[in-house]
């Protein structure tokens, strides 16, 4: 008994290695990121165990202190998760057999690595969302500097590519800044679907011990338990799916922003400039100076799309339960929390080192951008405005368009107004403190499921 | 000035037939769904320009009787949208000038088609969004329903698609009610997210006149005003994608419990059947009832998932501002709208219709399913579960595996807990409440807007 | 006997009015495009009927006659499917026996509408691949002839879309032209995937009958049958994702070039202009032409790339054999045929009435193009290249930088070589030559399976 | 001059770290699997600037001396790519400057990395595309023993997964043998597009030196060089998806046959078994051997498919040129290599493991599935078919079906023809013979670029 199982489910029948190889797949690499949540939800379950006497108080003591020196060592990338165990949950439980003989082959009793696995992605992706949220701010806040500092700038508003109306360097921030906001809501939103606790419901058909499942979803810092056993094996993609979206949703966010960086960086267009510490040279021509960061961004964004995808596809068209596709989801949501948060970094970088061409803006504004406005003037004379549009295409195709008629509106065209500023900061708060609250309420209970390690 | 304009932005120059058919493309037959929602909008519009006195009481009065008309010619199926005109937002603002004539053409000051359609658009997905809710209500009512009848039948849980655990018809049953109650929740944040106001906000560089716009919010229902122009036009695939999303992650439920059913209802497991009525048959082979309903589900649940790639695929790497790549985004938001509406239908009249074969389903209850219960049951007589495992699977192996032994956990095992019922009853209640509430502040405010049609 | 069926598995049980319009859908209408594809294969299944005495000679010409004025309805738009036939194989039969009673219910003899749609949309898309060809070949002529014309022109060349390297509009020209040529030979691959005949398996497990399969294959023009029944429905939607694929493929590079000439005909690059005649104006701005052209083949490019994924998304997952999913995969397959036709047609006509503004392409001409030239110069000087590389930007730096000392090379920069246009223009018409013996083939196959119909 | 440079667009100029860590990503662990086919570009580069005299014998001996140590050191793991570096191009750069001084820095004359980059990645994927197909033809040759062995065997042929018509496990084994050779054949398509030399290229836009391209074309074993330079680097994402798109075609069947085989599984149908060395167990149920390998096979082959989108959503929308996007396709073009085979080395051991239980198919075949014959019997007597049909549903209703009465039918029934494997090996060495062609003339190519190093 004192040997540690290699697989859980070691029978002693022999398996084919290459197919054994193929079924571990990458999962000894992606799980080095769950241990940390593993040892959480262990530690819950553990306890929600010991409370109804399945464990005595020793045997919790001892693992959860065994469960502490897991932590300890995965927090410092020395716990290895071997091919022959699989995955991170038959490492885990390898090493607590390992320490503790019998009482570790007692922490298995009433949970399968179905919901464990759910447990460990759940925590783990509510952490990482709660990070993404305070990017976000960071995101959002460089925006609102820059509009301080640059808002009145003038810069063409363009529809179809083509040069449409007046604008502002200020209206164009605010864009940004508002996209950021909605997505800290989005943010919340997920924390919201995420708040439910997967742990006591087995293999995905419930467990036959009376486990107190609130008192768990308690400790883990869930508001309510997920009622459905089947249902949490349901939901694993469906999750995933929400997590790697808002992810992708960003992204697209900052797409956009690459996708207008790298148009107004162009020399045809200098409205904006990356600091050349910003830029990446070309191994053949050496004149280059090239926005690499913003194509990057551009092209995360895109493959954040598709592995939204990817996870669609491996999890699209399964009947309810447990299956080891989802194995290959793993990866997705893994990389996606790491990945976000490092573009969310570089383009707040970016937002902040921009450098604005005031002069190549000025140019740029044509006086066609005023025909509407001249138009309006029209209407504000009485004359209906399908009229006054044709009278001004009629002088702009005779070449007698003559914008500096409209002198107070082109001063304030594109503007953002007054006061906007407040608005967004105020709201940027609110979401802020909201995130916040949940961070706490989290962090307590996180903290008090391990005692601090002895080293 | 009588004479109704053709292309709102005619200027006297010849097109080229061939490419002005192209970019009208399926716009006159998809923007059909859209009269009714830009008569609305239009109605906010001009009532916001008379109280800046951009109208007078009769020019007003007089725009929003003819858009009465337009609305009940819509409704009716008999408005027409010439494919020389493009859209519904020309169609109306040429039947306007038609009937009225300088009136009609003072309409369009401060306002461009970007934000009209933009404003369409939202109030068509509002209605439709609020229309989903009612039917995923009708669904989980359904499944509580069955619950209610056939919950206690026993039912094997799988794993892996291998008979797991035991479970019950009550415990499959209650996943897809749980299902349904989430996208619920999805359903309100979406409505959420759909709940600010862009008229006003003119081609996406903001409209120089003095317009109220938290006014124009108002009249249409809107919570508050979507305050950035260049987000109202960044933002509107964004929200195209939220809203297609909710369907396809719906029609993601609806596409496992196909899957559950298709594959319970072969002749090999026979657990459930559907009558007869819902089957089809084969032209060559007479003795066919085939279950197309169920693999039609599932198709219409692949293609949302499709076409949630194509709108991404269309809206991705866009710069900011308006493009007119998003005409054909009108598509997959119209259809999606009425294929998941009739997705529900006929996902709860099948749920509803569904024959429960108790017989097999009893036949399939395998002794091994009890393996767990045999492995706990040792847990609770001290034996650490990881040996106790191996005890079972020797049992078994050697043929020697009684789970006859355990006749109170067999019993029990996989039931739906007691009270169950109404906790979930309760839920969808409450979110049931919460959509009414909407749907009561803006059915207020939208019939508020046009004056009873004369005919 | 001589009433038509309704649907062509009926046995008099009511069905669910609700699921019966659900699974029929939209066949109707989409079923309306493979009307003559199904006379033709009908056709070579009567015959090959026929010569095994199942039919009559009599019968035979009765239900040829039949089959060819179906023909004629359907070319004429008349031939109706109503919604209870499901499709038009149910209204295809049931107008047989509507005109020739107990002869016309002989036809289904040894088919199944498995087999008898794979044959019809095969049909449909060998036809549309041809006809892609034939738009193909137009569209890189269009590109030889600006070559010839605009092929001197100098232009510079982008990497990260920075300037990088002199080139010319020739160059540019050459790459779309390429393009096309590859997708001529990838349009040949397809045909060749589509040329196996699947008439003569039934429901996907082979016919008790002993139909003469190769003679039906070659009524139909096929080179040979499609051995495997099973893998004949397994294949259904594979093939009809290399259809949209090649597509998709050729929509991508059509996207490219719009992208292409929508960012160099913003003011600011300002290096190709579309005449007016293919612009398109604003609803509010006079001043506007804007390029929706493009826009809407970027957009119709992306939308194909999503179908594709709608596609794949139906058909994944999905065991052996017919399933009713496929429904789903007719819309995309046929909208595809057409919608690329048109994208060709479109981008055609850009391409040939693209105003080429050769004041603007001299301006953009800049020095630091030729730094690669400068530093390649030295090397021949027998300085090392990486040693040279970084002497050239020593001098950009410090304003040293002179590329007007290169007079021969800047002349001969970015050049297509002489005698290309020849290449180009041999492998076209190698390329059309081969397409023009399939079509040869197929049309005499085609041509002898009806008699002309008698009006 | 004898330092290595770091970053070949070294300019002297602090870059921001934290931007320049995201730049690089993940290339320094994907391009080690690039570094044996930059070695042979280079060679054949290096090979290319001798023959006009950039290069002397000498410095050409020594430089394809280094590089063979490169590959020997990179074939053994022990090539380094340090994150300051960027890539497997400038790492290679940097060894031959500190190996060679001077001369390691004229190697980059009259190449950029761009063409290099597209150059390593065709040779890698023209390799791995040859090993695909060795794969396949082995996957191909498994199921054509199965055949052999169990061929005969009956097997229920099922359509909207209802049974249909009778068939065997031959005609099953069938149609994955023609999925692989169809795959065979797209493979050879796919050798033939990637059979053109990109390298001289340059950036882009063509190299200012007179080397002979098509000499680095012949040297590199490829038919032709690509002739535009600008299509060089427009195709290279093209390329990359007809690569991974061959491997989700193929993951295609793979998944189909999973299908197939976790449903047939199942102990409810139990027409076949996996050896239990093919299976996995559960940590909780005791009784569980899973079929992992399946659900595996399931999940690559849709992660194929979401690769495929997530490369296309990468590489679409970009304008003419190279962008940095590109680097994020390395990593599905590499891992897709090395996954698919892995999945074909898996899947064929899965067919030829597979057990067949002949008795529970045997169970299987029931009396309606003869019902077709049953109406074709009647045809045959001359009744029309659809009246046959009616006859034989309405005795399958009144329980009066008997299909004794076609015992020489169902003798016959499903079974596949005779010399049907003759010509089934025939075609699959047709095939064969082809792939070994190009592999023998590649290989030849190969060998002659470098000299045997010397270690």
């Amino acid at each position: 008994m004192n040997e540690p199982p290699k697989r859980l489910w070691d029978k002693g029948v022999a398996v084919d290695e290459v197919v054994h190889r193929f079924t571990v797949g990458d999962d000894p690499t992606w799980d080095r990121h769950l241990v940390h949540w593993d040892c959480l939800g262990s530690a819950a379950h553990a306890r929600t165990l010991a409370r109804v006497g399945l464990l005595g108080q020793d045997e919790l003591d001892a693992l959860l202190r065994e469960l502490a020196k897991i932590d300890d060592l995965a927090r410092a990338g020395r716990f290895e998760i071997p091919a022959e165990l699989e995955d991170c949950h038959t490492a885990l439980e390898a090493s607590l057999i390992a320490a503790l003989g019998e009482v570790g082959g007692k922490i298995h009793a009433g949970r399968s690595r179905n919901d464990q696995v759910a447990t460990a992605l759940r925590l783990f992706m509510r952490h990482h969302a709660l990070q993404w949220l305070d990017r976000l701010a960071g995101f959002a806040r460089a925006g609102l500097e820059r509009m301080r500092h640059d808002g009145d700038v003038p810069m063409p508003g363009y529809t179809h590519m083509q040069p449409a109306m007046p604008s502002s360097v200020g209206q164009w921030l605010h864009a940004w800044v508002e996209a950021a906001l909605e997505q800290m809501d989005a943010g919340l939103d997920l924390l919201k679907r995420l708040d439910t606790c997967p742990l006591g419901t087995g293999a995905g058909y419930g467990v036959p011990l009376a486990l107190d499942r609130a008192y768990t979803a308690e400790l883990l810092g869930f508001s309510r338990v997920q009622r459905s056993p089947i249902d949490v094996q349901n939901s694993r993609s469906r999750l995933a799916v929400y997590f790697v979206r808002l992810a992708a949703d960003i992204g697209g966010i900052l797409e956009k922003l690459s996708c207008d960086l790298l148009l107004f960086s162009t020399p045809e267009f200098g409205f904006f400039g990356l600091p050349e510490s910003l830029t990446t040279g070309s191994s053949l021509m050496p004149q280059k100076k090239n926005p690499d960061v913003l194509e990057l961004l551009r092209a995360h964004a895109a493959r954040l799309r598709g592995r939204l995808v990817e996870l669609e596809a491996i999890s699209g068209k399964l009947p309810s339960g447990y299956h080891r596709d989802w194995q290959l989801t793993k990866e997705p949501v893994i990389r996606t929390a790491f990945e976000l948060d490092e573009m969310l970094t570089v383009a707040t970088r970016v937002l902040a080192g921009l450098a604005v061409n005031r002069d190549r803006l000025a140019a740029a504004m044509r006086p066609e951008l005023y025909a509407t406005h001249a138009a309006l003037a029209l209407t504000q004379q009485g004359v209906p405005f399908r009229e006054a549009y044709r009278r001004v295409a009629d002088d702009l195709r005779a070449g007698r368009f003559q914008p500096e008629e409209l002198p107070e509106w082109r001063q304030q065209a594109g503007k953002v107004e007054d006061g906007l500023e407040e608005v967004l900061r105020d709201e940027l708060s609110r979401l802020t403190g909201r995130a916040d609250q949940i961070r706490h309420k989290i962090g307590v209970a996180e903290a008090a499921l391990l005692p601090p390690a002895h080293r």
